[in-house]
């Protein structure tokens, strides 16, 4: 972590503070303790170390907050006067004891959802009297709607690996005959190339392993007349880019019943995107790319949900699934990204990021969406 | 995840297996939940992806184990006749409640250390009657005793650690001139020229930063005339490795107290090596480095515990450090890093990973430990 200079960081973070200690009055949370994931580093600039380590913020709704660290990582931490205080833990210190400490009295306590549930369990032990919830319970709903500065990191980290997924559909990513762990090490390079600090994934998924959403580029070596997902992301600046783009390798081109597949993949996602509009509620986005699909003859093949909030976190509120009633407003950011599965076969998968506006629906990938048949 | 098509990695899992369903009985846990962390891959094969949908190994200790994974994830899972069954999980279902109908009226529950809060918080909703611990109260005492083919797999990496930290003293990265970033993303490429499947971290701290144990490595320019701190490590076949160098860049070299102090440290790392032999409790091995670096004069800038152990997980146990009186066993695997740090100064660690043994501690990095100064 570098020292943060600049002042106005210190005055955004103040406003989000301000904010967030609003929605614990209104929600009746006493005390957030906030450890890993993304609600740390949105209030403070400073990202706890995933290690057994305990990094914990303990923001009360009625009092100043404390960042209890581990002493050797506090020299990392760069402060912001009026915003919180650094409290570092030596070795044989109990950082959890330290925690039940500065939280005393108070009793519903809202904890990071990624913090380890060994803290948890710990600070569970030594308050008894506390209940508890998830701290995104209040964090979310304000963290999930982007300000400019946001939407503008998110809009450049979505350029960054547009220019990566142009060079694929260009055919400039060889594929045929390297295997699936070199594209994606390749594309991973090519993602910072592009001005990306971090790579979170690149899923490249061959032949019958792009019927696999979450497939693990593994050994597999690329071949002529295969359909290949490549679904790929990383960190610019702390937000995240994600997108997901389809070929099909061999000059002969793809088979008539892939060709089809892919038109009606092709048509939920534009129509979703279309229909990602300020007040429609995510369930009714997922619903638009569903009913394509199924009445295409692919439902069955359509096997998750058609997208996910992106921010700091790769996958975060709101949710486009079954079952969400949000409606969307302006400044929501998520992902478009259906997808048609056929096992042992082959599968198709297209992705754009999407901001929620007033405007209507602002796409943050512009690549080609359509087939592309490319012979490297 | 590869399929995994030898049979005798079944069998070692089901070995596994065994073992944990004997200690569940000793300390009287009903079921283990098992999502993010090491336990599952170590017990399955299968590694939880440390997202939004839950992944989570239902093991009972008096019936059969289910592994509950979201279902477009189900293609990566490698199955294991006899050792797991899996239920896959459709994106309007929801698996906390599929969870807790597998855990039924079972009371006393051990959860992954590292499993996301939030899914604890479900889980304690759905399962009132149920008392929770930590997984590892069960698996670490197993898990922190490697057997001969993980010791093996953890020489290994720590070859290709120590191939790469051979050419940092050697003078073979260069360091002068360019940002800590730069070096720590060129050390990340031999790490994985080495053989290493992911790089995990490396920590590269010079002039002021290198007084920063965990200092993330930013845009700051190496110049001559600085202690340079390198930290690295990374993933091999599933085992990780983890090596520290601390060089002096310039050839005038450095200075009268550098060198007391580096002299200081590296006496009491030998030592803390030499004395982590069986029998021996981990906090009298922390005890030996931190009583050599007290006399030093240097006490109160070795901020960290000696040690910790290292498997699948960086960071796992036994942690050499006050207050862990566990006694050494052969197999144990851990680090012996002290560390002397002046702040605004510089700072100085030395690191290798070392096996405790029959015949006497195991160091499995064999890089030269004294003060290299590199010109480069």
């Amino acid at each position: 972590m570098e020292a943060v200079t600049d002042p106005s960081v210190g005055d955004a973070l103040a406003a989000r503070a301000a904010r967030v200690r609003d929605a614990m009055q209104q929600v009746g949370v006493d005390a957030l303790l906030l450890s890993l994931g993304a609600d740390l580093p949105w209030l403070t600039g400073y990202t706890a170390m995933p290690l057994e380590r305990l990094t914990m913020l303990v923001l009360p709704a009625d009092g100043d907050a404390t960042l209890v660290v581990p002493g050797l990582e506090a020299p990392r931490v760069a402060e912001h006067p009026g915003l919180f205080s650094v409290l570092p833990w030596a070795e044989t210190d109990d950082p959890v004891a330290i925690v039940a400490g500065l939280v005393g009295r108070r009793v519903t306590l809202g904890i990071s959802d990624r913090c380890w549930a060994t803290f948890l369990l710990q600070l569970q032990a030594r308050l008894p009297e506390a209940s508890w919830l998830a701290a995104s319970t209040v964090t979310s709903p304000i963290r999930a709607v982007k300000d400019a500065a946001e939407i503008a990191a998110l809009r450049r980290a979505g350029a960054a690996a547009d220019r990566v997924a142009a060079q694929l559909v260009a055919g400039e990513i060889p594929l045929i005959g390297r295997t699936e762990a070199e594209v994606s090490a390749d594309i991973g390079r090519r993602l910072r190339a592009e001005g990306h600090d971090k790579v979170n994934f690149a899923i490249v998924g061959s032949g019958p392993n792009s019927a696999s959403p979450h497939h693990e580029a593994g050994r597999r070596v690329i071949g002529a007349g295969e359909s290949v997902v490549c679904d790929f992301g990383g960190t610019m600046a702390g937000y995240c880019s994600d997108i997901t783009r389809t070929v099909w390798t061999g000059g002969a081109g793809p088979a008539s019943q892939f060709r089809d597949l892919y038109a009606v993949l092709q048509a939920a996602q534009a129509a979703a995107v279309d229909g990602a509009t300020v007040g429609t509620p995510c369930e009714d986005v997922d619903g638009i790319a569903r009913r394509i699909i199924s009445d295409g003859g692919y439902g069955d093949a359509f096997i998750h949900r058609t997208g996910h909030g992106i921010g700091l976190e790769e996958h975060e509120d709101p949710y486009l699934v079954g079952g969400n009633c949000t409606a969307l407003v302006p400044g929501h950011a998520f992902s478009i990204e259906p997808g048609i599965y056929l096992a042992g076969e082959y599968g198709a998968r297209i992705e754009d990021i999407v901001v929620a506006a007033d405007a209507g629906p602002d796409a943050l990938n512009a690549v080609d969406h359509d087939l592309a048949v490319v012979d490297a």
